[in-house]
């Protein structure tokens, strides 16, 4: 059996020590009460729930999955409803939603933080208060003022559950190619009418309403991105006071998918036959309505990758530790002796710990974002989130496939069975990669997009940032300081040949996309272990800073490496590989 | 759906064109009738049988997956039993086979290929008759006359399955801590009494007989590798003319697996009560018994490997050239013309079509090793299979994974979805990397037992070749043959460096390991690429020949790079890593 301890030491040191989370509440007046010791105290609590209510829930919802019912309802792995509700009711799902709407109006970080603990406990649970978040968050930013009042107090609470329609099956990494038609009413609504598939908790019971966030094209706007619109849909149309009757709007779950993982959560093809629904917003803005929530999805996803990277990672060194097997060089008694599982081990810790620091990181720019007083703070803030999305999400996501993968491996053949329960960490793991852009879109945001923001203000931020960090760290930290410098400086290189090449040549530019997300986030995270290694010289805890001090060398040595070959990899560019016809590749 | 078309043309080419096969028949006098047109039409029709037969049972086998009934019985996925008949009945079971026995005799060569294809299309079924095989390989070793004519011919023709039971609870990579017991009877057998986990068709009614060959202790020897023996044990006890009576033996199956993948194949907890078995070979000799059987079984996991690699690419290549989803920068309609969708593809091909090389190379090693009349030519044969089985093993195993994954990624969303068939892929996958000796395994063979053999004598033999492929090659194969060179030339120092590293600091030396076996894999189908590209530019197919040379570039610049880096990581060794008390991996 896999097992789940909330890292509460590493989680603790992240915050306090190395991202100094106390400048939450001493820099932004909204926040004023979120001090260190309030994240503690709702992280703890956060952790023994995630512990003890969702973990034990994860393996049995993934051999039980979810049920479809003849007359289109879903019903959800036992357990998984009265959890939704505990959660929402401990202020989980609204954790960072506005006190005006229901939430506790507590910051986004400290929603990360519960969100990966949540995510490595049942990652297929996680997914429903998360799609409500998002789907609050996209209404918060756009909706009327009845909108809101309808919709934000229940979402913003976790009463009601809700859900993202984007995707159908011509329109995936393209929506431009969406057909769902939105046909005006003379009463200012639309009726919606088409299909939507992979639409995670499209239909269940766990709450008396769900709320679907629509993209669709009202009747007789143009085609492609600028015709699409954004709508919400409630399941049960509502009474005056916004409380649901018992009518059901003409939405409607046809099929809920058969998957490789997440078998907790429900993936549904969900119809629109004449549902009644309002738009969100402005005509034709729904990509850019949209995009409010998708960022804030994709940094949630890439936490979803934490989780189960942190999942991964704990279950393959406690079971290394107890396994024995075979003659260490040695001598010592368990698996964790043999070199190559000692490097698996290493590897592990070393990611997990340096994503986490740039998944919170994340987090806290979001909060500074959103609510720090300076517009010019706000904008770098801004800057920082919009260059992290797509290392958060591609990088983590990556990560969790990576180290899923590797668990196995520790485990041996016993891995490969489902009750030692690490095999469901790989099987949960690859959707991260998949949805709310792929990873190769991800990677095409950070090259096509994120690098070219405000003239390259964001990446030349970043890039003096670390530079002046390594070059400010005392002789003490050499061992990871040098070889940050010259990771850093390979990536200036391939950055600047990116900026060079994009605009004549974007295939050549491009080709190697993935290797440069991959080695910009390997900067990052050498970055995160700078940091962490000086945090951790300052600490009592000797055998603390001896684990992280040998953490944070073997990150140096063994993975801040690759950076050089992949910059490598990404200035050779396509070649003549793009101008292969694509029909050569069957030949 | 996914779908599988056996890749005949690119069997032949590296058959005829790049190892010329035609050389079994010429140099082997067993093999003299297999000439290269035997090959083609046994080939094709198993390609046929492969496609057919096999292919549509994977998806439902691996839905329905096999049942262990009240009574101990077990019962494979529907078509299963029938198709194993015909799998026989072909000659598919006895290919390799002695004639003598029951076998038709061909190559092994030969075997293998038609291995590749039966675990592309159905890598679950394709366990059954393999371990067959390697339980016939292992009596036929070291069995004595009457167990040969005993079991041999049944065997043989796959008229009997075969098991290989090795595993126990504390016993994995670790045989020596195998606890079965065998307890001589005054009639010369011996009684068994323990418990065997993992044992791949322990269990099934597919066969009137199975036949499992045991690693047990005899009462009262020594503990560790040396006090085990291997030992025959009919499921039913036989008629004095070797036909089975009714009776069972004490042998049962009190469990099947609930595994991550290869549904269609049971994973069997075999006990033994009392069970009558006879020893085969010499008391104390059962690793050594052993070992004639699991190097051939890690040839063929290697080859399972390569199935699923080809399965893997096909299918996303089909899909790419299919899909139509965003602007390209080419302005083509579908993905393949997306950079980083490209980019996975030639991955795909690049790995797919060298490792098809290496593996059938082997193949062909095996042959002469075992039937050319110069003993100095079966004796260097024989170093190509020592060294080359942790490179099929591994590399092949690790790749299905990788590729695996990347098929799903190419598929996007869809991709994890199991109608669409490429995430059983990574599901049955996973397990190639643990049997048989974990990868981690393999990577340890090569650096402490292959590179050392008659003092490095294989290695040296390997370097020299590929050096002369490299420096013979013409201008025109510069593109490949001087990346070649540069790759050979950073093995040979991080080689050197381990053998001069292993003897006072193994943990040095074997930390790197896994990268290692990579490198070293990376620089053989670097070798194959560049006979590839020179036998594809005599070709008459200009799209066939152009496919091949773009293919072979694009390994050079984007694949064969990578072993520069690993090298590195590889010389960089254990640094203080194995130093800090495991217990702190936990803190």
């Amino acid at each position: 059996m896999a097992s789940y301890t909330a890292p509460l030491r590493e989680i603790n040191f992240v915050l306090n020590d190395v991202l100094k989370v106390g400048r939450l509440a001493e820099t932004l007046p909204a926040f004023a009460d979120a001090t260190p010791e309030v994240f503690t105290e709702m992280i703890e609590t956060a952790a023994k729930f995630c512990e003890k209510e969702l973990f034990p829930l994860s393996a049995p919802g993934d051999a039980q999955g979810c049920t479809r019912h003849p007359d289109g309802s879903v019903t959800l792995p036992d357990g998984f409803k009265e959890a939704f509700h505990k959660y929402a009711a401990n202020g989980y799902v609204g954790l960072p939603n506005t006190t005006e709407y229901g939430g506790l109006g507590l910051p986004y970080t400290m929603a990360k933080v519960v969100e990966e603990m949540a995510c490595s406990a049942n990652v297929g649970f996680a997914l429903f208060p998360g799609l409500t978040t998002g789907c609050f968050e996209a209404i918060l930013a756009n909706g009327n003022e009845e909108q809101k009042n309808t919709y934000l107090p229940k979402l913003g609470a976790g009463e009601w559950a809700g859900t993202m329609c984007l995707t159908e099956p011509q329109a995936g990494s393209d929506l431009g190619a969406v057909k769902t038609k939105a046909t005006p009413q003379a009463d200012g609504t639309f009726k919606l009418d088409g299909s939507k598939i992979f639409i995670t908790g499209g239909e269940h019971d766990c709450t008396p309403n769900i709320v679907h966030f629509v993209l669709a094209r009202v009747d007789g706007a143009p085609a492609g991105v600028k015709g699409l619109s954004t709508f919400v849909v409630s399941k049960f149309t509502l009474n005056a006071d916004g409380s649901p009757t018992t009518a059901r709007n003409g939405v409607t779950c046809s099929s809920i998918e058969h998957k490789m993982g997440i078998h907790g959560s429900c993936t549904c093809v969900i119809n629109f036959d004449g549902a009644v629904g309002t738009m969100i917003g402005k005509p034709g803005e729904g990509i850019m309505n949209m995009f409010v929530m998708m960022n804030l999805a994709r940094i949630l996803v890439g936490v979803q990758g934490l989780g189960l990277c942190e999942l991964a990672t704990q279950n393959a060194i406690r079971y290394a530790l107890d396994r024995k097997q075979g003659k260490t060089f040695n001598g010592q008694p368990t698996i964790a002796d043999h070199p190559d599982v000692r490097r698996m081990l290493l590897t592990m810790k070393a990611v997990t710990e340096g994503a986490r620091v740039l998944a919170y990181e994340t987090g806290m720019y979001v909060d500074l974002a959103h609510h720090h007083e300076d517009a010019a703070v706000r904008e770098e803030a801004n800057d920082w989130v919009e260059l992290n999305t797509p290392l958060v999400k591609g990088y983590c996501t990556d990560m969790a496939v990576d180290l899923g993968s590797m668990a196995i491996q520790v485990y041996g053949g016993h891995g490969f069975i489902r009750e030692h329960g690490v095999e469901q960490i790989l099987r949960d793991s690859k959707i991260l990669c998949l949805y709310e852009g792929t990873n190769g879109i991800q990677a095409m945001d950070l090259v096509r997009r994120k690098l070219f923001l405000s003239e390259g203000r964001a990446v030349t931020r970043f890039f003096a940032l670390v530079g002046k960090a390594a070059t400010d760290a005392s002789p003490d930290f050499a061992f990871i300081s040098e070889p940050l410098k010259k990771a850093l400086s390979d990536l200036e290189f391939a950055t600047r040949w990116i900026h060079e090449t994009f605009k004549s040549k974007p295939e050549e530019a491009s080709f190697g996309c993935c290797d440069y997300l991959r080695a910009f986030s390997l900067v990052y995270l050498g970055y995160n272990w700078l940091r962490m290694a000086q945090a951790a010289a300052a600490q009592g805890d000797e055998n603390f800073k001896a684990a992280k001090l040998n953490t944070a060398r073997f990150f140096a040595s063994k993975l801040l490496t690759q950076v050089t070959p992949l910059c490598e990899t990404v200035k050779s560019g396509a070649g003549e590989f793009m101008s292969l016809p694509a029909a050569q590749l069957a030949a």
